[in-house]
């Protein structure tokens, strides 16, 4: 357990678990935001039940002695479905361990504190809206742009679950309902065109295709298309690359629709990108907004700021405080 | 004027209006969204703004003489884009007349009462919402499937307006990022793929380019290819014209994506359809509804309704009367 910060008070401080398919991330988190100090564990995804629950449980306890031994309630990121009204985990692909786990009453009887659940695009749209790039913000689309693509609603503070739990999937909207299938099942869903995996293709694809064509991304893999990734690419691109260039501006050139699509449905007064694929488009930005007017009929369109998310790869710890955070306040 | 009751009490009714490119349409309806008497007159358009305000008093005041000389509220349903709440009509392409145009301020001053001012399909779903179809639904997704697509999102009794007023443009959600441009200037936009409009364009096209096939709708259209429009289509399918279901199918095959795109990020309780296409679609419910699942990665998409809206051709007026409903309750 690695830890960045001396004790916390409990006093003021929830816990933010952030639960994945292969680690378990903890941290304890004030009124602010403000991650005190946070550690991992590894999680147990394909065993029982019980066994995912105690890799959870032992990366809450190991928190549990930096907070003095007390925290005042727990706010948890879980892979979806789930559903957020009760906390049960139905059944994530990723966490096949878990089927219909009822995550937050198992939680709440062990640690005696009031706990919430959400997904961590959701989860992480609220802590953006709380502590990090949209607050001040009433109507937020959030978006985390990473292997996969999720999305979080957040209006006048409060997720937008919809009526069973599981609006904001916006990495689902399809721009191409002929396009590519997505691992989902429905095709040209921006995640399958946008996402840092479906970059990983794009740029195997075109360096196949063009095998004498000269490539800065070929380079820094070594000359093993296979081992092309999305962090390739944008190194590539930095060191001005033409064909990572051009991927990443393919890249744009979908996310620009999706983006249109999302504005003339939801009409937000932000829109908050995180991820690794986020980071290495940020160069784009300006180029994003000033081509998404034309993808808009909002005639406003052009108001709306595109701002990189506060929370990087920690989005998940204050996303699960974030769900606590009434508590606090 | 026409005129289809009796005097109506004035104590609880509502003065609802639909001002179109070329006509007005007032009525009188009750608290349970009952129209109790309706008429038209023709609207100005293209002159000065005052001649066209004066065509929507005229319109107003022939009602209130059916409502012995006063009614409660007015609610007022306008072409867009506008600002509901400030009710100023901005700068709508099919009403030139007015730039900025304080609809509902004038309104009220001249016969002061309360008065409520929105786009026709955000007014029709929350008719649907208090009165018709969506009645006891939470979060409604209401589409106008006709000459053009619109769309309104109503969430607990409520219009969803997003931040600017420019929410719930659902018809120009694009499911095709390279597909036909929309005369928004978006390509692949529902509208210019599922409309009645792009139905018949379709239609046209289809026996333009086989001109040996035989086909029911061009015996219908008296052999006049530029003559064909989508009603034509749907009174072929319903004498079993291979061609039309073809058409028709192909309008389904569009629709479903993009309603899977409305359940993602929205996850309704209800989808509620209406207009002319809608109808002439109703022999497809069931299969959208079977076949709506694949394209949600929603997991409970197959429970939500799919149904047609009680409101037709009165929808604006039923709309109209709907924003004022608070004013009646």
């Amino acid at each position: 357990m690695s830890s960045g910060a001396t004790k916390a008070s409990a006093n003021n401080v929830v816990l933010g678990v952030d639960i994945g398919g292969t680690k378990v991330a903890v941290g304890l988190v004030d009124r602010n935001g403000n991650i005190l100090t946070q550690g991992r564990k590894p999680m147990i995804a394909n065993g029982t039940p019980e066994a995912a629950f105690e890799a959870v449980t032992s990366a809450i306890d190991s928190m549990m002695s930096e907070a003095s031994g007390s925290i005042q309630s727990i706010g948890i990121c879980a892979p979806g479905p789930l559903d957020p009204k009760t906390g049960i985990v139905l059944n994530p692909p990723n966490l096949p361990a878990w089927r219909d786990f009822p995550l937050a009453d198992k939680i709440r009887a062990k640690y005696r504190v009031p706990v919430k659940v959400d997904n961590d695009a959701n989860a992480a749209a609220l802590a953006e809206t709380r502590w990090g790039a949209a607050r001040g913000f009433h109507y937020v689309f959030y978006a985390t742009i990473g292997t996969g693509i999720g999305t979080g609603i957040v209006f006048d503070g409060v997720i937008y679950h919809g009526n069973t739990g599981s609006a904001g999937e916006g990495g689902h909207v399809s721009i191409d309902y002929r396009g590519p299938v997505c691992h989902c099942g429905k095709r040209g869903c921006i995640e399958i065109l946008a996402s840092g995996t479906a970059i990983g293709v794009r740029a195997r694809a075109k360096l196949a295709a063009e095998p004498s064509r000269h490539s800065t991304i070929l380079d820094l893999a070594k000359g093993d298309i296979a081992s092309v990734t999305s962090e390739k690419v944008a190194q590539a691109y930095a060191q001005g690359d033409p064909l990572a260039r051009e991927i990443l501006r393919e890249t744009v050139d979908v996310l620009i629709p999706w983006l249109g699509n999302i504005v003339d449905l939801l009409d937000p007064d932000v829109l908050v990108v995180g991820g690794g694929v986020a980071a290495m488009l940020q160069p784009f930005f300006e180029e994003i907004k000033s081509r998404l007017p034309a993808w808009c009929v909002n005639p406003r369109a052009s108001e709306i700021p595109l701002v990189m998310a506060h929370y990087g790869a920690d989005a998940g710890i204050a996303g699960g405080a974030a769900l606590c955070a009434d508590e606090t306040s």
